[in-house]
């Protein structure tokens, strides 16, 4: 069972839980509630009075507005701080959450037949949902098989083999959806000369980058790149609220050394969002504003608390899994250095049917890897998200999937 | 000169905008500033609290929400009310503005090679410029050569005989953006017939319906669709705030008799939207939430003054029209019973460079139709916007008007 859509595996998962009530969810990677009070009406709405402070309200903030935006500076400012990336507001789109800045480029990107997105396998379903509902052509790049660049390389070839064209690869660098994985500086590096002797265009999507547990920090790929090949991608969603629906996409100075291809690249995305959102909420742009202006274009101070509390929730989740999963053969997961996710791999296929089975049995709802990927090639693996839930029902939970685990898995004992 | 694009045109405006400060614009067909202070701040923080008073805050609000839409019940219950449409919550799609809608509905309609859409000649630009940017083939109905019904059935016939087919039709049918027609019931009812006998899906547009001056209201297409062929769009931009971007569109209960395909199509447009927005800010959704929950779901009452505002405004062009251009032959405009637009035919060709010339010297900007028009049809024809000015500045403007109109035309004095 493969699941190519957002909806079929939303569904899937909703009814799950809708018929498992007591089950606990370790499946949605939702960011944690435990900080919205710190956005209750009266906030939101000073925020959106701070900003209106410096312009025109009502007309400048409930009107139609910019297509590209209305608070492009103010974010601008804080991609410079807070990710370190060369962003200037006259190449930034303000987009409705980051799926529609992925949207806009891949349209924009790949216009003609045969204009391939390279995706990982597996992936964040938003990237080959984007390509599927544009009618773009996507490929999985294989899942082993030398390095990252390596393979976005021989993929390239090979789909230049078919007639077709590798136009962009999407990535998230940092603390990556479904795996937690980071690219490595080098390998990032590395991925920015093949993309940049290939012409392949990187969307860099980094919804989780300031969620750092561990670590020294990756620069961003866009901060990396000289040539001209990255497209930088950012939300809201996590740092702020997903309510917002504000996203970002930042285009390179130059499109492969070229100045004219990325402005041409600019206007056309600003021109397709024109068409298919008109621009994005001024209202939500002046409360994001009034936040941006309220904690000086950073939101690093804003996401401590939220950094320390996933760090709880991973450290919580980590040492349960040693308790409960140590000594079993065949399971092993990483230590996500940061983001909302960890992979788990198991001596056993995990797919939605066991999923059911496990949430009915022993009351915990995982994410099988299979529905973010290609093939069979993640059969055996699950995603645990810790960013929803709390120390203790993680603890819980992993104590609940380590029930089901030892049901399916030969056990050795230590 | 044709305009494909918003952003074409709009640039184009704010261009001569900018370069004549002094100028009055006819050409905006934005909604009026004037009711503004009613969304202050605080007002938009009540309403967020009292949808919240009756939900689940901040978790059910600020965080990622339901794909089709958080204030599906508030809405349908609205268009039950104020549109006389026989709307259900399970039917009804929460957009992130009207535009979004029309770009799902094409992409869940058009999915074949040759799916095309027909649209009026001239017609609102957002719809065109949907269809390009989807990719989808888009055709204009004659301007000329028989009613509405029987060019859309000429247009389908002939489209057939090509290898192609008509999937769907864009209407605005109560006060039409650019040329402020209303169509009769009559002619609905025979589009409805058409429609149904060629399988045509009628994407009604009603952006403008709460906006009538004078005479009765003609029931929605969607009200008068037996047959399962209406699919029925809407928005909050006009009579709330455009700053929200909600709008919504409303499927059948049918798709021409068939309960099954209205269900899929329901579910693709749901699919799709999740890959392009994930789903409408639940944040603008719950203050439009508060406000129709104030309103007891109907803003009849909410749009009064505003009506009143531009009743006062048409009143103050038709006069100021009379006044100043009544005696100059080939001079003739529409009375429009509603909407924002009054369309007006001159004695020569008026086109971009003349928009220009006509700021310049005369200190009034106008639209020309030949920007919403596929061929030289409406040359001579220019749209004028009453919405955002007020009685004052349209009397002034049209005096302006009339100068310019008055130097290329050659005047017969009564």
């Amino acid at each position: 069972m493969t699941h190519d859509s957002r909806g079929d595996v939303m569904t899937f998962l909703n009814e799950v839980a809708a018929d498992y009530p007591g089950a606990i969810s370790l499946a949605a990677g939702r960011p944690t509630d435990t900080f919205a009070h710190r956005l209750s009406p009266a906030v939101l709405m000073d925020a959106l009075q701070l900003f209106a402070s410096k312009g025109d309200y009502p007309a400048g903030v409930l009107q139609y507005g910019r297509t590209a935006g209305l608070i492009h500076d103010l974010v601008a400012a804080q991609l410079r701080h807070d990710d370190g990336v060369d962003a200037t507001p006259d190449r930034l789109v303000i987009t409705a959450g980051c799926q529609e800045a992925l949207v806009l480029c891949l349209q924009a990107l790949c216009r003609s037949p045969g204009d391939t997105l390279l995706v990982c396998n597996p992936t964040y379903i938003g990237g080959t949902g984007a390509a599927n509902t544009c009618g773009i052509p996507y490929a999985h790049l294989p899942s082993v098989g030398g390095s990252l660049s390596m393979r976005i390389e021989l993929e390239a070839t090979r789909l230049a083999s078919l007639g077709m064209r590798a136009r962009a690869v999407y990535l998230i660098p940092d603390f990556d959806n479904p795996t937690g994985q980071v690219i490595t500086r080098e390998e990032r590096c590395a991925v920015l000369k093949v993309c940049e002797r290939q012409r392949i265009v990187v969307l860099e999507d980094n919804p989780y980058g300031q969620f750092r547990y561990e670590g020294a920090q990756v620069p961003a790929m866009a901060s990396l790149d000289g040539a001209g090949s990255v497209i930088y991608l950012s939300t809201y969603s996590k740092t702020l609220a997903p309510a917002f629906r504000v996203g970002s996409a930042l285009l390179p100075r130059t499109l492969f050394g070229d100045a004219a291809p990325s402005t041409a690249l600019f206007r056309d995305i600003v021109q397709r969002k024109s068409f298919l959102t008109v621009n994005t909420s001024q209202l939500n742009q002046g409360i994001v504003g009034g936040l941006l202006l309220a904690n000086n274009a950073s939101l690093r101070q804003w996401v401590e608390p939220v950094v320390a509390f996933y760090m709880a929730n991973r450290a919580a989740l980590l040492k349960a899994l040693t308790r409960e999963l140590g000594d079993v053969e065949g399971v092993a997961w990483n230590t996500p250095e940061g983001g909302f996710f960890l992979s788990l791999n198991l001596p056993f296929p995990m797919l939605a049917d066991d999923v059911t089975l496990c949430a009915k049995e022993f009351g915990v709802v995982v994410m099988p890897m299979n529905f973010f990927a290609s093939d069979a090639s993640h059969d055996n693996v699950v995603r645990l998200a810790f960013s929803a839930a709390t120390p203790s029902l993680l603890d819980e939970a992993v104590t609940r999937f380590a029930g089901y685990v030892r049901s399916r898995a030969y056990v050795h004992c230590a």
